[in-house]
């Protein structure tokens, strides 16, 4: 098991802290429960849990928290506890993204660590187990998504909300989860149609990041602050806005994050064929100028799972050299400055104004 | 769209019928809410909804429902409509789990229809798309079932229960959904550790069936009710008991089911590799009785996806001359009795209790 960092500071100064150790107790507490049956599934749980806890920056849980403190929250009141347990269960709403998709893409790292199929396929490889590795991995990483996603909800369902903040949080606990999985189908669809629109780019965006990422858990926590119309509607606007800048941002870095940084291998996004708007915008520059060898290369190499260094490098020149990559640096800019203008027109309150507009910053900005 | 069926008769009198309605209804509502730009992933739904809605005998609410009812619960009081949508949502959790466990098994067929993964693969390849088939119809699939579960959670949370009915509920409500895929796994293990214990067997069909099934529906519908400590204890026996007599009824379906009335290819439970107590026995009675050809056959076959008919007959044999068949039907006659004393001692309510008695046959009788 991972060491659980616990903390002395305040809720405020450290979010992430706080909801790591809620998250721990609440993963050990559930695996306690598990029928003695159930000895081998909890075994299994460990590495759901090692995976929950070993990283991540705790985003939607900390924008959600931040949502509640601006729209009024007290930190030292009554209801702290209650939110933080609240939102910190978007952390398994997570676990179950991360470790599905990791599925879906096919990926071997996540976070620098094996992922949860890979690490499956591994025991079963080591154990000379019957039938095929990667379909045992596949099935442990299918159900303990699934086992991350029922708890998230049980989570959520335990903390000792009140009936109106209950009922308040209805609305963007379900919309969040909905459009989060309609976000990922059409990103896997898009890859496979070959979608080269600026469109389908920014409705993944727009869905599997804003909406998942920032919008919503602001929405919860401002719904469960007592928000009214046009608060919800200041932040949404808002957390649209920064979370499209966000998936922007992480388009670059796909292609040009090192991987150090990312956890990920260099160009991950073009060989697993991610239709970004990074993409559809160097594809539509390319064929708008003429650049037929450029625009050949670049859909030649999405999706191609043996892309080299050398033709990666070549790629990157080539959305640089067509203005993809000045064009998606001046959208993070213009949407970052009308974000934050919804922000600052919400009337919310500090600290919470200041630590939103943070994290925006922390974000989208270019060095992560 | 599947049409849905109505119906004018009493909650009692078609429970299967008003389980439908209703989950037709919350399915439609659901999918008008998602976003404008969510529309290809509507559509994608639909394919989710015909599943959920196209068959299937609604063991789980029926369970529930007359664990209400058997417990006090009035179908013309005003907490029916309430209960009958909360039961309801079992049947999202059961279409998660069909779904994924048919990428798991990679079973083709599903009452008798193509199973979601392969309805994608094979939209996948009419449109010549890019990447693997397989892996778009297996990434839906992922993503459809994860939804089911969300929604599931969601239906429960949105019937207007009381405080209390709410409270009474958890418990059975999160165990139920922990205990499945904790089964699940112990099943998939088995197979791949070439499990051949009667434990481990035993241990899948209480978690995966059992548990799942029968006895946390039961547990639900009583606690629903406002059931005591004892009440309790006597139905999840009861349903134990039945649920384990169920798995065993499966197991020889599983073997020496018809197609036409299982949904699903002869000895398919053979093909996939399912260690079942049928299979157990088998083995140590074939091993007791120096039958080494027979065992020596019997686990060849099992996981072998190339399984002849002829093969299948030969084991099919081989199971009723080593006495497995019988010693199956011995357990399933010996749960039904041990598991009728327990529901005739728990001073249950008519209609009730009949209804659950011919619920505990119709479930285990032999030719389904």
């Amino acid at each position: 098991m991972v060491a659980v960092p616990t903390t002395d500071k305040s809720i405020d100064d450290a979010v992430h802290r706080h909801v790591e150790t809620i998250l721990a107790s609440y993963l050990a507490e559930r695996r306690a429960e598990l029928p003695a049956l159930a000895r081998t599934f909890a075994q299994a749980v460990d590495h759901l849990s090692d995976f929950a806890l070993q990283g991540g920056k705790r985003l939607r849980p900390t924008f959600a928290w931040w949502g509640w403190r601006a729209a009024g929250g007290d930190q030292d009141g009554p209801a702290a506890r209650a939110v933080l347990r609240a939102v910190s269960a978007l952390e398994l709403i997570q676990a179950c993204a991360l470790v599905h998709d990791d599925i879906m893409d096919d990926s071997e790292l996540r976070r620098g660590h094996p992922t949860v199929h890979v690490r499956f396929t591994q025991k079963h490889r080591a154990g000379s187990w019957l039938g095929e590795p990667e379909r045992f991995g596949t099935a442990a990483a299918i159900l303990l998504g699934d086992l991350a996603l029922a708890w998230a909800d049980d989570m959520f369902e335990s903390a000792p909300l009140t009936g109106p903040m209950r009922e308040a949080a209805r609305a963007p606990w379900q919309a969040m989860r909905a459009e989060m999985f309609a976000g990922q189908y059409l990103d896997v669809l898009a890859q496979a149609e070959g979608d080269e629109s600026e469109e389908r780019a920014l409705g993944v965006a727009r869905l599997k990041t804003a909406a998942y990422t920032v919008e919503r858990p602001l929405h919860l926590g401002v719904a469960l602050a007592g928000a009214g119309e046009d608060v919800v509607a200041a932040v949404r606007t808002f957390g649209t806005d920064i979370g499209v800048a966000f998936q922007l941002r992480d388009d670059l870095l796909g292609v040009y994050g090192e991987p150090e940084v990312t956890g990920k291998p260099a160009g991950d996004d073009l060989r697993e064929g991610k239709r970004t708007l990074l993409v559809a915008l160097g594809l539509t520059y390319a064929d708008r100028d003429g650049h037929r060898a450029g625009a050949q290369r670049l859909r030649a190499a999405l999706g191609d799972p043996d892309l080299s260094e050398d033709t990666i490098a070549l790629v990157r020149e080539l959305l640089v050299e067509v203005g993809a990559v000045a064009e998606l640096e001046r959208r993070i800019e213009r949407l970052t400055a009308t974000a934050m203008s919804a922000l600052d027109a919400a009337g919310l309150a500090e600290p919470g104004v200041t630590r939103l507009a943070d994290l925006a910053v922390a974000a989208t900005r270019r060095d992560r």
